[in-house]
């Protein structure tokens, strides 16, 4: 069906796994296969509100459906994940369509196989194939990543965040020439482009082991030895950045509009104003520069319809603020070029420049690499691949510590923002309704008894209350922060399968001499450069430690304090509605 | 199946309407006209332990279902109303079979029609037929009622407490010697015994409205006015009755036992014991003698399998002290013979004698209205009509408010018990889980974290605990209060009946005249002695309301000084669950 400038507010999905209703939880059950009609995606929580063919409402997990015709007719490229922003708190325990879970190479075989994520793909191509989502609902592939300087001109133009001003929900994404769509969640694994290293694909990160000519000056990216190991070289001021005062501009005569953000770094004060493409932008760049040595999260996921809805516009916001905020407190991130052109270009011509100059680096990929310099000795092969088995164990372990959080996390969101209120509002109306049929009794001095359960029936209608505005106070930060490192920790089977595959160069190291295809010095070459990638997975591990402990810490007690807070305001109620009734 | 004497603690059920389990619940859903094997009845809360014919087990609700087969193939009567101990918080909004509901002759056509619940019956019997059940599980046809002073020579034998005391659970109720088995709730309407005035089926109340000469003499029953309107007589000290030490008796050289109560009136101070089938007992002459003027509620229901269990002689003692203690507090109930009786016999002979005496009763049924002396001058019929209406009106309003009381209640016992302790118990071992996942991390200075983190998860789980154990410290209470209102609530429709029934005699007075079936002076006599039971009537309901006042008064304080208890108990855990994390 072809529809014109305007898109209802509804889309069609298909039903990808049966789901059975809880009844009473204004559910709605759905079949495999069965296709349903989206009504509202601003449920939250994971949850969409979608009809069935026999014209019943209710709410579906939203990684339970796959979107299959979009609001945009026209422009095709509206693949299920744009619904994910939603499907932040989906439960991990969803059943994978395919077996590709990126950490499963180094689970069932921690002894270290040859296989790792990307650098055994047959294909020999990379570029912009996006790893496999390990959750539903499938990622679809998406289209050619970030295609260089010959789109600038496009630059001011817009194709992600625009629309029509007239009609409400007009165009959605066009998408072909510039966006990089993310898979259905936080946790898709980085998609590292390395297509200007045409060898590599083929033979992963020899490229930098054998490489002749190592960068120097300024680029240089020290790793010291600090008390806990390896560590990156901290400023001695952290950056910080804030994100605020989203804005719609317009442009095209009003033709177009966007949402623009004011991002604030504590060094300069000035705001710059960014877009969602600007911030994806620069996710490619850090993505490409650093992403085999340091995990690089994924941003806050695009959304077709509803973009401009404010609660939308808050909570893209909040996780802008977050990646950001992550960014800026990594030592090697934050003072790179790329993000300080980001956080200080002083007008549209230094962007452009700066964004030129950031499209022509060559220092990326395992590059990376070439300007790190451990101050320490080499390490031995047998401490290298020991490290990395460490942390390969260690993240994938967090990663399933992690999704358990988030999967009875969003049970409990769901109880606390559903059944349960409407519970204590049911009991809060028994009280008041039995209060008011004893003032119809007639008997006199009846009004200390009705007037005390009457307050005690609103009572519990004020805590049906409380307990459904909760989650958003204390349990939503244990979410985002769970899901942030859901995202990080997503990228880590990629980092590690660097290291990996770099490690089993290492050990062809004989044959490959005995088989004249590099010379014994290559081979030197090789181990010592696979010591210092040690050195970097270290340095990055000590750092992912000490802010999970910094993030966790903090969270852990923001939850309890508003918890403490929350059953003593309750308490407090009833306490009051307590001393209503007369003591006999 | 034939087994001797040991009893399986199952029994088959067949189920009423289809269940659909809550999913992580425990339940388990079933389909209407299915067979099910009762696996456990000592659930609660109206749930029963069931098997289906896959072999899946769960909870069932005990109002879906009727049991076919008894656990005792020799001895019949045991219906499903036995099982409803624990049914006593079985939801009010499950459907009723019929539409036989007690309240419904008085709902929908209040200004009055000639109908009411037995007087119209055209069957003309009465004698131990129960009223029907509004209520699912439908209550079986009970077999006669006690059956006079002929029966005596059972008093010391047992039908229905006893069991063969070897096997455990061995032979179930006899009751076909004299037990009056009550439908499947405490709704069950009073089932007044009124065989022994043969008129009075077709006639209704005129045995007294015609009737030639009162009693007169100690019986006499004075009602007073008060500052409420009319009120019966009040003793000085009220009588109160401690139910308590429930013991294992056994007769015929201890082939048979049974649980023997201790009863010790306040007034005595003399411990007396008594046997559930004496409760009945004394509830059977009770209903017969003042069944017609006020409310008797039944007692708590029995029980067949399980009646040896801890947990339900616990609850069945509370329940008959509750009882007993409503009894009590009555001052025409507390000061009858047959009560005082009860509370104060000396021996053996001393119990038998008045016993017989009790039955020999002919003051009974509606010709306990001629023993009542209100002083004060005789209403004219519109009043007596008004307060009918008003009293049917709000006893109506009531029973539906307490029904509402009662399903919320249940919902929320369900809630409290089952899922939300399972989800707080999750929410503890997943912070639990990642806590052990950090410990592993190799990463120094963790432990002030984990240790942290470890103990915020064990809160939780604490949580999970007091969250399943409050509502027996709480809501039990309310429901428990709920329950006996339900009960003494369902007893209206009849002792409204009997008031109705009158009030449409008198309006008959003059067509009775004039058809020469009675006297002037008859017509007369009917409207004094109608306007006799309104002050009856209406001394009861002050009754009830002062009653009612004071329980709601106690138990919604008691309800919620626990609730306070409650969240200022998870409040303080949480507070120092949240002072272990450090501050950074």
């Amino acid at each position: 069906v072809e529809s014109k400038h305007t898109i209802p507010r509804t889309s069609l999905a298909q039903v990808l796994y049966d789901f059975t209703a809880e009844p009473g939880n204004n559910e709605l059950s759905v079949k495999e296969g069965e296709t349903i009609t989206i009504t509202n995606q601003s449920i939250g929580g994971g949850w969409v509100e979608a009809q069935n063919s026999r014209g019943e409402v209710g709410l579906v997990p939203e990684d339970y459906i796959e979107v299959t015709a979009a609001p945009t007719p026209s422009l095709g490229n509206v693949a299920a994940s744009d619904l994910s922003f939603f499907d932040a708190y989906a439960p991990a325990s969803t059943p994978a369509t395919n077996g590709n879970d990126p950490w499963s190479a180094w689970n069932a075989d921690s002894s270290g196989g040859s296989t790792n994520n990307w650098a055994s793909n047959p294909e020999g191509t990379q570029t912009g194939k996006s790893a496999p989502d390990p959750w539903p609902p499938v990622s679809h592939g998406h289209p050619q990543a970030y295609q260089g300087p010959g789109a600038e001109d496009d630059e001011w133009d817009d194709e992600w965040d625009d629309m029509k001003s007239t009609g409400g929900y007009a165009e959605s994404e066009a998408g072909e020439s510039g966006a990089l769509q993310r898979g259905g969640s936080h946790a898709t694994s980085m998609k590292i482009s390395l297509n200007k290293f045409p060898g590599f694909s083929k033979s992963g990160p020899e490229l930098y082991l054998l490489c002749k000519q190592l960068v120097k000056g300024k680029d240089r990216l020290p790793i010291y030895m600090g008390e806990v190991g390896p560590v990156w070289s901290y400023p001695e001021t952290q950056l910080d950045c804030v994100v605020a005062d989203p804005k719609k501009g317009s442009k095209m005569y009003g033709l177009k509009s966007y949402i623009e953000y004011q991002v604030t770094p504590s060094t300069t004060n000035r705001p710059v104003n960014h877009r969602y493409k600007h911030f994806d932008w620069l996710y490619e760049r850090l993505l490409e520069k650093f992403g085999s040595a340091i995990p690089i999260p994924s941003l806050p996921d695009k959304q077709v319809t509803g973009r401009f809805e404010e609660e939308f516009i808050k909570m893209r916001m909040e996780r802008l603020q977050g990646w950001m905020t992550r960014m800026c407190r990594h030592p090697v991130i934050s003072s790179s070029e790329v993000f300080q052109l980001f956080v200080t270009y002083k007008d549209e011509k230094d962007w452009k420049m700066g964004k030129r100059k950031a499209e022509k680096d060559e220092t990326v990929g395992v590059m990376v690499f070439s300007t790190m310099e451990p101050e320490a000795p080499d390490l031995d092969l047998i401490e290298v691949e020991q490290k990395c088995e460490q942390f390969s164990r260690f993240t994938k372990s967090m990663d399933d510590g992690v999704k358990e959080i988030l999967t009875v996390g969003h049970e409990h969101w769901k109880r606390c923002t559903g059944p349960l209120p409407k519970e204590y509002q049911r009991i809060g109306k028994a009280f008041q309704n039995l209060s008011s049929v004893f003032t119809s009794s007639g008997y006199q001095g009846e009004s200390a008894l009705t007037d005390a359960m009457t307050a005690a029936g609103k009572t519990y209608e004020e805590i049906a209350q409380l307990v459904a505005e909760q989650p958003r106070k204390d349990l939503h930060h244990v979410m985002e922060t769970n899901n942030e490192y859901k995202g990080l920790l997503g990228c880590f089977p990629d980092t590690i399968g660097v290291h990996k595959a770099a490690i089993d160069k290492v050990k062809e190291g004989d044959k490959l001499v005995a088989a004249s295809k590099i010379t014994q010095q290559d081979k030197v070459t090789m181990a010592k450069r696979a010591s210092t990638m040690s050195y970097a997975l270290q340095a990055e591990m000590n750092h992912f430690h000490s802010n999970r402990i910094y993030d966790y810490n903090r969270v852990m007690q923001l939850y309890l304090e508003e918890q403490v807070k929350f059953y003593e305001t309750i308490a407090e109620k009833l306490r009051q509605a307590h001393s209503q009734f007369t003591t006999m």
